[in-house]
């Protein structure tokens, strides 16, 4: 096998975006698009990823470190000049260069392989990437010649009736003889109404040589998607999020909606799990076997364990058990690490605390900065006091213990094994365990009064 | 009008749901799909059903109870073998037996009994359902001879490139005479690739035999679908949806976004009700005219009286009232019985408690195992504490009384009709009626210590 | 430029939509149709607008106000008699009218500038707005003569079939020359089966006359759809939806699933705002550069400001500043002022209250009829305790103060700058700036209790 690389156009400003970020770095389904450009491109083992930059540069480079070479492109003199700006690192080898455009984040690695493959096989000069489009207006058609070989491409505005009629598409993606490919572009001119050096003028160039020039057609087009502006990101994230949830669904997961179901590339999700309608599953999220998810919840970067089942509820960066229940309305923020059997309840936030197994923080709590050792019954309303306006402090409870409702653990402070907090207390020394502390005062009740004061 | 039977084949262990569940079990909306094809079974009165279960025997046999026969088919021999199972029940019967597959939820008994009329009408011995399909690729084709009779199935692999074209496909389903169905199931060979019996060869047997097989088609593809794998599931998930969205809105409901609107069949939803995106509406809810709901809602078996507006909250098997306020972010769990004009505002969980006309709990709190009377006002973080680690207990709260915020009301205790509880307190005994009561200490300030303490 | 007239036919009862509103009324993205169509109108600069009103002619008013003038069509005689009850402002008008019915939402301005346009440049005395339709059944299709004049209207059940396949449909909505107009609707007759007068026969009278009759067809099909049940009232919702969600991510506001996204009509959204899924977003609201929304949060007459985030959270009636976070599960009630880089967190209300920069409001809590400071925090479960069962009164918590966790801050009450709550206390008296305020009992650990409590 001849030596392959990639040369990745990702200069463009993208003015259409109107956007202060770079037009290769606007994500989908939170991956900027030039970084599923190259993590395909990775994917393929080449010898080497140039990435042409220029507008925001330093941001584009800072995204994909040493996944690649760069140059940067100062002028935006067109596609054939952006190309050129590779030879640093590409002039006089032997081989096959990939030329990709940074805004086609659908493109797979498999369509990549098969027209490299193609390109090979077929010992062309260039091979175009093209896809079938039932409405192709506004795209350079493909005409090809009795041979099946590629004649020219035709832009929509110089094509005739005839030629518009043609549905095979040019995708902006292309197989070059690399050394073929920077001695054409040393000729492409920029005699045109935009002034403007182009890459398919090299085709021309190719063909005035008699050299082979074919066109490999791939089957979908939807992955040859440019986006351009945000109409087209909604709509590559749309198929993005269909690929992903195929792919769940065809590994046995049901998905209740799987257009209203927003699962990042990352996540791995077992057999048997259900996910409702309205869930927003994000980075290096793991749902474990049977577990139940939503309706309208949002998850990033948790580990959920068996049987849990999350209900209206939002968590980040936690490890959640088995058997677990969650929400509805609960919050689970960073490094909470629940056990197995645990209940979260309504309107429970849980933050930095660890909660062994069959405990039960069931309503109207803040666990933050705390550790709940097993079987302890939190009770409705209670709050870790963690923060003293300077610094944050822990409290410790120990297996068994009790916690009565509306009850304040001013942090630091322990509460023993098996001990028991009157409800309403505010708790600021530890508590022996098998104790019961009680901070509360007598109530009085005076007759009548209420009905004076009404 | 001759007898009628029904077969149901739920054998199939269907591998590619890559599920620990059986695939006839998968629910859509809510109903596993064999019952769903068995309670339209049902409204057709025939003489009797028969399921055919082998995987996961018991599952199903559990699932449809008494509402058929069943038979076990113990190894899986193919679809002719499955129904001469049946065989127990239907040997000799005079009449028509309609076959059908257990994973074809969508089937409706108007189709149903379309082509049980056909076929008696036409006084056929086989009558298939058939269905137009735009991309018949991959289903059997029925050829038609020029009687408009069926000439033959023929699956995809043995179709000419003409009968390719064919865009009239097999969905599995089918009316015999049942006596030529098992006199011919007799004579079904093994003899072939797969080394299994078929069903459909029971039509060659009966065109051999110069019997009329006819076909009826019906209008809705979708219909037809049988599902195989999740993909199909979350397809027969989005047409259920649609067809009973369908329902509801000529019935005079308003649905913001039918797309984004899960409503379970056996949902009542009076006219004028508005249901916002979001929703997941399920069980034996009922909802009366003019309510509200969500956006974002999940309702379970509850009854929501009219006028009533639910947003961004959860109830499950709960009896709400008219004109009440639900939310958002409020919580209703089961046997909450909650009257008119009653408002349950922001993170309010309600358990198991009564709650009478015109009665608030704006915010923050926990009613649980309580009972409060008319025109109560609850005040913000107020919290019925029912569980003292061991046992439930009631708190009686009686009307017109005000309870001040972030109360603790311990169970059990009555606080009596016009009885105000000052904020903050603990009320661990009885509270006469319009009595005031208050456990509070002084409150203290020490002037300059902030600024130390600091 | 002649003068321009128009008559909206907003008289119907739309009894298939099954509702006790009436039909014009019915919102789509939470405007009454029928204020769609005025809206459209207004912005032509006609010389005056006449909407037929009947059914529910005073709600119907009450909506459009004095944008329009009303004649009342007391029975329901046919469209021709609709219009011609508008007699009474447009008699011996010169100039052009248009008809346009009440209940075609999606209408555009532009649209029908461009049939007016068509109608006058062509000196007609009628034109018909035509669209296109892949599936004409059930429209009155339009025959075209050879000078491609209109020859007639023919309605479905009169159609030939070849006549059935005629694509160019009839929108309902007409260009008539006044005097025509009036002079023509005395000759038209109800002598037909349903005793109607139609509108429509106008056109065959100016035939007669050898008036000129043409037709101008619009591109979208989608804007002249008629709502006349709830399932057309979704798809006009739908639409209109796409084509506000478009206009957006046009402007640079990224959309993650504008399937999923409902923006009002009036939404102002700047650029780089990111939505993601499930959020209603409505009335007055103006979101600013770079704010996040979302997912699953509904938003009404809000000002939010850049940077802001506000996730899974409700907000109405409020102005919220820059670098605010807002939820998850958060509740802002009308006429909260939220200052900038405020922190409002997880199970927090607020109702008309003022917090000023840099204050964190964090968990549980709840802020209403309230003044605080820059730089206060608020402690998790924190109540403003603003009901006295009467009256409602101001907390004022001033800067850099500290409000311990689960406080109760029984209003009317200050609390100075600076000073510092304990943890559980109920303040009823105002709190000196720099103080500490405690109100608190003695913590008394009864050891070994627990254990035989148990």
């Amino acid at each position: 096998m001849s030596k392959r690389f990639a040369v990745v156009l990702a200069a463009g400003k993208g003015t259409r975006m109107k956007s202060k970020l770079y037009k290769v770095l606007h994500p989908v389904l939170g991956k900027p698009m030039v970084q599923h450009v190259v993590d395909q491109l990775k994917s393929l083992k080449l010898a080497s990823i140039t990435t042409v930059v220029g507008f925001g540069a330093e941001k584009v480079q800072e995204q994909l470190g040493e996944d690649s070479n760069y140059v940067i492109q100062e002028e935006q003199l067109g596609t054939g000049h952006a190309v050129l700006q590779a030879e640093k690192y590409l002039k006089d080898q032997k081989g096959t260069t990939l030329v990709v455009c940074g805004d086609t984040p659908l493109l797979t690695a498999e369509t990549l392989q098969s027209v490299l493959q193609f390109h090979e096989k077929e010992e062309a000069k260039v091979t175009i990437l093209t896809a079938h489009s039932e409405n192709p207006a506004g795209y350079g058609r493909i005409v090809r010649n009795e041979n099946n070989q590629v004649e020219k491409i035709v832009e929509e505005k110089d094509a005739s009736s005839e030629e518009k009629l043609i549905k095979e598409i040019n995708t902006g993606t292309y197989c070059f003889d690399n050394e073929l490919l920077f001695q054409a572009l040393k000729q492409v001119s920029n005699d045109n109404a935009q002034g403007e050096y182009y890459l398919p003028d090299v085709i021309e160039i190719a063909q005035q040589q008699q050299e082979k020039v074919l066109a490999f057609q791939t089957e979908d087009f939807n992955e040859t998607i440019g986006v351009n502006d945000r109409i087209a990101l909604s709509q590559a994230e749309t198929i993005m999020k269909q690929r992903i949830n195929n792919y769940h669904m065809r590994n046995g997961v049901t998905l209740i909606d799987p257009a209203n179901t927003y699962i990042g590339a990352d996540v791995k999700i077992a057999s048997d799990v259900v996910i409702y309608p309205g869930c927003v599953i994000n980075g290096e999220t793991e749902i474990e076997e049977d577990a139940q998810i939503g309706p309208n919840s949002e998850i990033t970067d948790c580990h959920i364990g068996s049987n849990t089942k999350v209900k209206h509820s939002a968590a980040t960066s936690s490890y959640i058990g088995e058997r677990v229940q969650i929400g509805p309305f609960a919050h689970i923020r960073p490094d909470a690490n629940i056990g197995n059997d645990v209940k979260i309840g309504n309107f429970v936030e849980v933050k930095k605390s660890k909660i062994y197994n069959g405990s039960k923080v069931s309503h109207l709590s803040y666990i933050g900065d705390a550790e709940v050792g097993s079987n302890v019954n939190i009770g409705c309303g209670t709050i870790t006091v963690n923060y003293d306006g300077k610094n944050k402090f822990l409290t410790k409870i120990e297996d068994d213990a009790f916690i009565g409702c509306n009850a304040n653990l001013i942090a630091p402070v322990t509460i023993g094994k098996g001990a028991l907090i009157a409800a309403g207390s505010t708790i600021s020394e530890d508590v022996p365990g098998d104790a019961l502390s009680i901070e509360r005062s007598k109530q009085v009740n005076k007759e009548g009064y209420a009905k004076k004061y009404k």
